[in-house]
């Protein structure tokens, strides 16, 4: 059965962009995360992609996913309406664009998944859908040794109860640490 | 040279009390933090500490610092006047009301801490005075895994730049994950 996996990079003071919303300050380390244990280990366990639509649109052309996206695997992009135009594929990336709300491209991205993994990436807004909603396993959240002061929030709007997690992991990667919780539902 | 040490224990979502104003989901190991390496390790470095009138009166009965506190050393309390009666203190544990600010309160406490460490504790408005200021050598930062979704956040009104940290050092201690950073100026 297909875990649904949240996560992102933020600074320590739970920032995933900064006051101009940019998120360069985050990925000092890029050129070398590619190549670390922790991306290698989700791009082998991902079997399916959720994105937003903010995150699918960061790609200056849509049609470079196909080949060059780290997750080649099928890729479902929750947005309001398709794009006019479908973008490139290839026999193990296809995109599917769903517009009928966060259980349904939940629903579709583990039956894809199949017993492999729903990876969500990207922004703060489809995340605290998930979180919100309860569908989401466990949670993945690199630390990055910086406090960025402003910019926007991870964790907001995430209802009125607290959310009890459970550690599984703790790795360092270079300057990031890589926290790892399952979500007790 | 006394270094400067603020820290706290908070939920992965940066919050050091819940909605209610009430700290205890963060502190449900409470009964075993006293043995732990982190602590015992803070106590035996720790020169001097610093805290705000708020988490001096976090204590029922002022003269109870003496002999029952962790910190059995001098203790600098930041506040805008000084409480009637001067509580107990004994050959270790003495006593300063400080009114003129942050600089001051750090200052005396650099100097009575000698070669140990100041340790600040308590609440997130003396620890942001202290980082707005440039005044903290490290921040120590334990993670509860919980998403407490409202509360008091501890990192706020930082001003205006990016803070850049140095990790020096991440230990699991149970089930909150402490991290301590290098505070660079």
């Amino acid at each position: 059965m297909a875990k649904v996996i949240v996560g992102t990079t933020m600074s320590l003071d739970g920032f995933i962009n900064d006051r101009n919303g940019s998120v360069s300050q985050l990925y000092s380390d890029f050129e070398t995360l590619h190549d670390t244990d922790v991306l290698q280990e989700s791009i082998k366990n991902t079997g399916a992609v959720v994105m937003g639509k903010e995150t699918f649109a960061m790609a200056e052309d849509p049609d470079s996913y196909a080949g060059n996206y780290e997750y080649q695997v099928p890729i479902f992009v929750l947005c309001h309406q398709a794009p006019a135009k479908h973008p490139k594929e290839t026999e193990t990336l296809k995109f599917t664009f769903v517009t009928d709300g966060i259980e349904s491209v939940i629903r579709q991205a583990k039956a894809a998944a199949g017993d492999k993994d729903v990876t969500v990436v990207g922004g703060a807004n489809i995340a605290q859908q998930i979180l919100r909603a309860g569908l989401a396993d466990e949670l993945h959240i690199d630390i990055i040794p910086l406090l960025l002061t402003d910019g926007l929030q991870y964790f907001d709007n995430l209802g009125d109860e607290t959310i009890q997690l459970e550690k599984i992991d703790v790795t360092n990667v270079g300057a990031r640490t890589s926290l790892r919780f399952r979500i007790v539902q």
